[in-house]
């Protein structure tokens, strides 16, 4: 038989996380202050984060140490399992190599704990017993409840109502694991309570609920805030999953020639792909091919504008310098949640900009058709954001297929779809459809771009 | 760090099952020919089964070689984690070594597709198309649906009406993997017409599904059956599970003192402890304990007849030695639907009529309890069924604790619960209660065993 799967000793679990920073050829646009237009500091961070995650944040430092405290919890399912897709290859009929490590056998089913149990112990070692985070499909909030579990935190998480009302399998996780899920707008703030008295059926949003989980987090001192993806620490600690897939490619004797995920804030694709793209940057591996894929809804990177924006819709966060299609876009409803973001993760924005990584968009329709095939050759029913990737990698391995070339063709997996099954179920009813690029709703969006003080005269800004 | 993970590599999947019947110390009563009272002979079962499954119903052979096609199949998922369950003992302040052995990262996430992919390729080899099965909440239509998938087999589950309006998760998974799922009873069986025109609203039961799946299997010379629990056959696919967990405990350093699992019709228990009761059979393990956990609401092994019974409900199967609640015996709606079975694997009630298995029942409310102590710690949220298991693990390591005891207890931990969260729900939200045994519901139904012709002059029967 042909080795199908590659795996690590939990003694191979990397005990350091991958800090790109000091490897970038140029330096990351700072985070802004958007009442100065400075660059922020730590003391304006603290009252949402530790002061351990603020400095991983701006760390110089290439190697960061994980705490055996994390690496104990990370035992729990890593190190996971690199797989070569021979049972795809075959179907495709194509002479292209395809690994994909999988990040499905986490407890909360994705990569997402890679970070919320970092986080969670970050804030406890620093004395916080509480955490707000806000989720919108409920991925994250799930994987930091599970954290919250692991060292005794106390999560809150504020999830958009319409996806409380109309998937609560994922509340019900959250609520496994003893956290707090509270539909939002809630009466709990009093972004929440305006908007309620404003409007008692308001359905809600990503950019509302992040507001209620940062005005709660900000009033009380027991309490933090915490992000799922796109800051710099979160992509750090995803990092994790990277040099245990560069270990388990040299375990397969094989150099990845193109590496493929999905971005929605970027973190599940960046923890991979970071520890490649450094060889890409020192020269070793100068044709390596990384290609992020994004949704044709939220196209930033093949679409937007590389600008300061707000992290959030609401405008509540510092300055992030991105491509973005502006704060105030909400993209359709498709059913990869962990996908509808308006930014990108700045690190891989940086990366785009200077040509180290590539980008394209996929249609909704064609990402079900390819996690279709994927389930009915390797097994795994994928969540609808990793059927993006998986579209991807299947074009590149018919590529090689019409062109007669075997190259070896890395995915990245983020999680599995079993609490996803509604949207199979509307895929092969025929009730799917795509959405086009909204070009209109982004151009009103991005004419409301914040503006960055003193930017005209520093030359910066878009 | 202590260790909390052992895994095996990809080559060493267990090349061959291991067959428990050439090592019963008493032979196993034999399957009998509800008309006739005598065995049933391997063409009296061909209409149903591949002639290689029937062969391995009655093998005398201890080893039974698994083939390549399959073996490449398992290395999808398999060789499974055992893992040190090290949070739970911590927060159980016990002195005991909680082991658990998960097979919730199969494809479907639960050990059933151990069996189904060995059945379809079975199928497969004798040149049969299409296989029917029944499911109930869907946990076995969809290992069977993913095992169509592997070999190119067309599958096509009746699913209980009920559960097919009710809980839709289980059927889309069907779906994607190919599968064709109808609800019964349905219009595609003269079983399913005739109720249909009596009662166009019935809710259906597994009795009736299985009617349907057996008479399309009969009336089509391209079509067999399939079942997913209980005989030979199947149990014996299941013992790659515990071939896999005897190296595990090795590499562990320990030998457990008490083996757990929950059980239904025992399939996923028996796979990881035959390969165990063998060392008690032999002697060399004389104090092992084996404990098989069933629900209250139908407590087969604890409260049933130790008779010979239909294996359905509608009484279409040849009769079965095995304790039984009656065939007619339809148990309360508990949510771990695969516990729901009047009867057991004749394998089990065998031995634990011979003493060399212990049996005990389990309250709805601390299986979940339970559940929910073990993604507290472990990260795991498991399935309902599960939990039972989960239930007696905790209470044995408590009287560890109790005792200052520290005995090896081996979980058998069979599937994750991210299809299952509205029973957590349900749960936790205090609409769950426990069923006490039905004693005057299982009177009726034993009260209308099938007669076993000429079993009163051979001393047979109850």
């Amino acid at each position: 038989m042909e080795r199908t799967k590659f795996i690590l000793d939990e003694k191979e679990i990397p005990d350091h996380w991958y800090n790109i920073l000091p490897d970038l050829p140029e330096p990351l646009p700072p985070v802004l202050h958007p009442g100065t237009g400075e660059p922020v500091t730590p003391d304006d961070l603290a009252p949402l984060f530790p002061m351990a995650l603020i400095m991983q944040e701006f760390s110089p430092e290439r190697y960061i140490e994980i705490p055996e405290e994390i690496r104990e919890v990370y035992q729990l399912w890593r190190p996971t399992t690199l797989f070569r897709a021979h049972r795809l290859e075959k179907a495709l009929d194509t002479p292209a190599r395809i690994f994909y490590k999988y990040e499905g056998t986490s407890p909360p089913g994705s990569h997402k704990p890679n970070t919320a149990v970092a986080q969670a112990y970050y804030n406890k070692m620093e004395g916080i017993e509480r955490i707000t985070t806000e989720t919108g499909a409920g991925q994250w909030g799930s994987a930091l409840a599970f954290g919250g579990a692991c060292f005794g935190v106390e999560i809150k998480v504020y999830m958009v109502r319409i996806s409380y009302d109309q998937k609560p399998y994922r509340r019900v996780m959250m609520e496994t694991w003893g956290a707090k899920c509270v539909p939002s707008p809630s009466p709990d703030t009093k972004v929440g309570r305006d908007i309620l008295a404003d409007d008692p059926e308001c359905t809600g949003s990503l950019g509302i609920a992040i507001s209620e989980a940062v005005e709660e987090a900000v009033s009380r001192d027991d309490t933090h805030y915490s992000l799922g993806s796109v800051l710099n620490h979160v992509l750090l600690h995803q990092t994790v999953n990277g040099l245990e897939t560069k270990k388990l490619m040299e375990k397969a004797g094989f150099y990845p020639d193109i590496i493929v995920g999905c971005v929605g804030g970027g973190s599940n694709f960046a923890g991979l792909f970071l520890p490649f793209v450094k060889d890409k940057i020192d020269g070793t591996r100068p044709d390596l091919r990384i290609i992020n894929v994004e949704p044709f809804a939220a196209p930033s990177l093949t679409k937007g504008l590389y600008a300061y924006d707000f992290g959030d819709e609401a405008g509540l966060t510092p300055l992030l310098k991105m491509y973005t299609l502006g704060h105030g876009f909400i993209p359709a409803p498709i059913h990869a949640g962990g996908l509808r973001y308006h930014g990108m993760a700045p690190i891989i924005c940086h990366l785009h900009k200077l040509g180290l990584v590539e980008a394209r968009a996929e249609h909704q329709l064609g990402t079900f058709k390819a996690g279709i095939t994927f389930a009915r050759t390797e097994g795994i029913i994928s969540a609808p954001e990793t059927n993006h990737a998986i579209r991807a990698t299947i074009d590149e391995a018919l590529k090689c297929r019409e062109e007669g070339v075997a190259r070896t063709i890395l995915l990245a997996h983020s999680g599995h779809g079993h609490v996803d099954m509604a949207a199979y179920d509307d895929y092969l009813a025929g009730k799917l459809h795509n959405y086009e690029y909204p070009a209109e709703k982004v151009k009103e969006a991005l004419a409301h771009l914040p503006k960055v003080p003193g930017a005209e005269e520093k030359g910066e800004g878009r």
